[in-house]
């Protein structure tokens, strides 16, 4: 048990045992007790979103999340407290009370998604509702050693939710392993036709979203962590090493530019929109710090907001080209682990830099995963998530779950089709991917050659085509290749496209496995250019005049 | 030839020759004569959006879509005049002069792309480039009696185009046949890698999209149309049972009303994010309309634009059922044909009125194609536009040149495929329809099945399944069907998941022909329910309990 003010509303034992009586005992999350984010909707009860002026008026319906997890069987046991509106990261912003980390009383729970955090991190409950805009589930997930699924933006309804900002906030579930979270999400994903943000999973994944994430990008910078921060950091990296089959450094620059748009840009004027009628009178119903920031937001020129929509833009364009040849990334969940003291000495800049990993993931268009990594020489938890692009949230779980040594489905064998190694213009985004993709071809894993392989630019008219040549004298790392599930028939047809020297064969790849793949007759590449040190097609294309 | 001012800067007569003598005459556009909307840059030339005060910097790249046009083999021969800053749909707002129809002196020539439509209309040029945001494409195509076609946003670069709502801005071809805009437009579609907005065509057509457009859906009200207008429409309705298998009418409320955003809401603020800065000084050179007009968009707040988004997320949503069983909306392009005269007496009021059937489209992320419809009766020109989702631009444009009697191509034959009809879960959108496009099927066209059939819903676990049974005594109608290319291979996998009493047999189609499809056993649906008055399987999902 916990004395801290995680909670503000716990519903009696009694209507407790009746939910818990009412619920199907066949369902997938029967008798699963939950915890609620005070700004998410449950029939019968306030949403204060720790604004106590808010506490009189009783929700008339449950969220959708809420329901859909009713339906499931799941029983809810009370609502959280949070920085209010959802406005912080920290968790000490709200007048029921600032909440701490479970590892140390001086140090913040992180939020805003505090009390939900905290009854997971100390055992009350197996499941938590949260909220996530700029890491408001991620952040408290990292503080507390949990783990914080934030999927893809329109997954999951918003109906019945308090906005932060509406357009990026996620509903969000804090469970103690990724394993407990999953028939939680089965139970959450639904296309809501009363939320026109819903978005429902396309019934195929988007064609550079592999079905078993093995390469991970990490950032090629120092990160300016705290210093027992960097020092997990540096042992995460390690770890993942054991986890991925390549690591592959990446610019994340972008991806954190982008990150501090939300903050510094016009999205403020959306919480504006969103709670800029909850702020007046002032009195101590308010957090002090909460108000000043969204007042901000009432200040800002619609151009303003358009420039920033803009500046988005460009950034995004940006960073995609990541998503070419890496399924996922890892960063820190935070950059450090601040105190409450800390926090009040300087409460929007702490604030500020405890997001500084996670804000760009809804700008841009991400799915997460914060999952624990261990714990820092001082004995506080240290987190790391996985992002990655929209609709990969299923691999990207499967990665979470490879991450922390649970359990993970093994691959579907799939009747009637072959794995098919591609390394030029198959690759997805590249001009001939269409073919594959009409074939009902999926992007099964990213991959590499064993050592010994060539690539050259072939000469010939119509699409630039490279040819993978097995010469025994290639780069030990290989030649970069998608591995794509085709039905057989498909094979048959591909092959009679291609031209000559090209051919079908065995390849062998970086795992000690060997697929069907294009390869390239040696006699056919003797005047081709020989763009090996690219390390793939992609790499090679844009270094080609 | 005309004395319009059309021309805000005309080539000399050797650097065209000089330009079409540099031409590739094996490119696809070679020595194809072409004027560029003066918002669009062409190298070497001032881009002036109709402000003279622009005129003194010649820009310094041409625009992607001038760069790609030349590359084709096109040859430029001149910039042409426009609303000032692409502000209004009248071509009567600029400090060059104001243009006519060319049907009428007296009446406008449409806008902002008014010296493109002229230019084309008069056959001066063959091909104009232009641009539409709220209609500045479409709405001088009908009233010059030409073809404008809006593909859907993203799919030509806007990179060197000054921009008017950067998020809104397409680039549009105006030219007199639609068989003249095909090779224009396919030089035209490129992924840009500079623009951030630039959207690629995907290698599959979205699930819904069919390939070929036969369900044609048109308002369900009186539109409020000029009295000549109205005449003109009510033939365009009986012309469009000629071309379309089924005419289908829907309610168009939430359409006409996101476009009503653009004008009267937040989206003003864009404009003035994106010209503002050249309003000030006030001389001749601005306009005045347009310069009180943008002056408007420096007042909205911030947190009227994030409400504004809200809105129009909604309206969006509340639009998207009807692409589910319709493959294309036609609209008059204009509720009516002002005169010069009229515009001066009221130049905001008669502005917003034109754009009444034109401004939603790019709000809603919809492609357009508006075409000549005929005469009014005292002679002006009246133009229908087709709309679709974002995505359908080619089977549109087949669309739009059945329209025009203009050649369209046969549908091609896919080897080792079949026809198959689906009345049920596997429709688009719905449970089962992610197992077609799995097996790399693609719908290629709605239709009703031949009167005789009935539809039941069957009993039985899982996915809500109907029967479609031949009992001879069904509606003159028929049942809606979609009609998949699926391959060979696939229909053998299918049947194996179909349970009793469904199997495959012969499906008699509203055009006399017949395919492979799904039908019940009559003596499985003995105690099924008939739902057969909702006249297929989306209608009656939507009226069970």
């Amino acid at each position: 048990m916990t004395d801290q003010p995680l909670w503000t509303l716990q519903l009696g034992h009694s209507e407790v045992d009746e939910l818990a009586a009412r619920a199907d005992p066949e369902a997938p999350l029967a008798g699963v007790r939950f915890a609620i984010k005070d700004n998410i909707d449950l029939a019968g009860h306030p949403t204060t979103a720790a604004c106590p002026a808010l506490a009189a008026k009783p929700a008339g319906a449950s969220a959708t999340a809420v329901r859909l997890l009713l339906e499931a069987g799941a029983v809810p046991v009370g609502k959280t407290n949070l920085d209010q509106f959802a406005t912080g990261l920290v968790g000490t912003r709200s007048p029921y009370g600032a909440c701490h980390s479970v590892a140390s009383p001086a140090h913040v729970s992180g939020g805003s998604s505090s009390g939900s955090a905290v009854a997971v991190a100390s055992g009350l409950v197996p499941l938590a509702l949260a909220t996530d805009t700029a890491g408001s589930g991620r952040v408290p997930a990292a503080c507390n050693g949990i783990v914080g699924v934030k999927p893809t933006r329109g997954l999951v309804s918003t109906t019945g939710v308090l906005p932060a900002v509406a357009d990026l906030d996620c509903v969000t579930t804090l469970t103690a392993t990724v394993s407990a979270a999953r028939p939680a999400l089965a139970a959450l994903t639904w296309a809501d036709p009363n939320d026109p943000r819903s978005r429902p999973m396309p019934p195929r994944a988007p064609a550079a979203v592999a079905a078993r994430m093995r390469v991970v990008a990490v950032p090629d910078m120092a990160l300016e962590l705290d210093p027992p921060h960097q020092e997990a950091w540096t042992a995460a990296l390690d770890r993942l090493r054991g986890v991925a089959a390549h690591v592959v450094p990446v610019d994340v620059a972008a991806f954190l530019e982008a990150g501090r748009l939300l903050y510094e840009g016009p999205w403020l004027a959306a919480r504006y929109a969103a709670v800029g009628g909850h702020l007046e009178p002032d009195g101590p119903h308010l957090d002090p710090t909460v108000r000043r920031i969204v007042l901000r937001g009432r200040d800002i020129a619609g151009a303003e907001v358009f420039a920033g929509l803009e500046r988005l833009a460009t950034l995004r364009r940006q960073t995609e080209p990541v998503w070419a040849d890496v399924d996922a990334l890892m960063l820190p969940t935070t950059p450090g682990h601040p105190t409450i003291a800390e926090v009040a000495a300087d409460p929007v800049g702490v604030n500020a830099r405890l997001g500084r990993f996670t804000t760009f993931a809804n700008l841009l268009d991400l799915c997460a995963v914060a999952v624990p990594a261990g714990e820092r020489a001082d004995g506080l938890p240290f987190g790391v998530q996985f992002v990655a692009p929209a609709f990969a949230d299923a691999p990207l779980l499967d990665l979470a779950a490879a991450w922390c040594g649970e359990p993970v489905a093994p691959p579907a064998a799939t009747a009637g089709s072959t794995l098919l190694a591609v390394a030029g213009a198959h690759l997805s985004g590249l001009p001939l991917n269409g073919e594959l993709l009409a074939a009902g071809g999926r992007l099964e894993f990213r991959a590499r050659t064993a050592p010994g392989y060539r690539l050259y630019r072939l000469s010939g008219p119509g699409v630039p085509r490279p040819g993978l040549v097995r010469t025994g004298d290639g780069p030990a790392g290989g030649i970069a290749v998608e591995v794509w599930q085709v039905p057989h028939q498909a094979v048959g047809l591909l092959l009679e496209t291609v031209p000559a020297p090209l051919g079908l064969g065995r390849i062998a790849l970086d795992d000690g496995t060997a697929v069907v793949g294009f390869l390239a007759a040696e006699h056919g590449v003797r005047d081709a250019r020989d763009v090996t040190a690219a390390g793939g097609w992609r790499a090679a294309l844009g270094q080609l005049p």
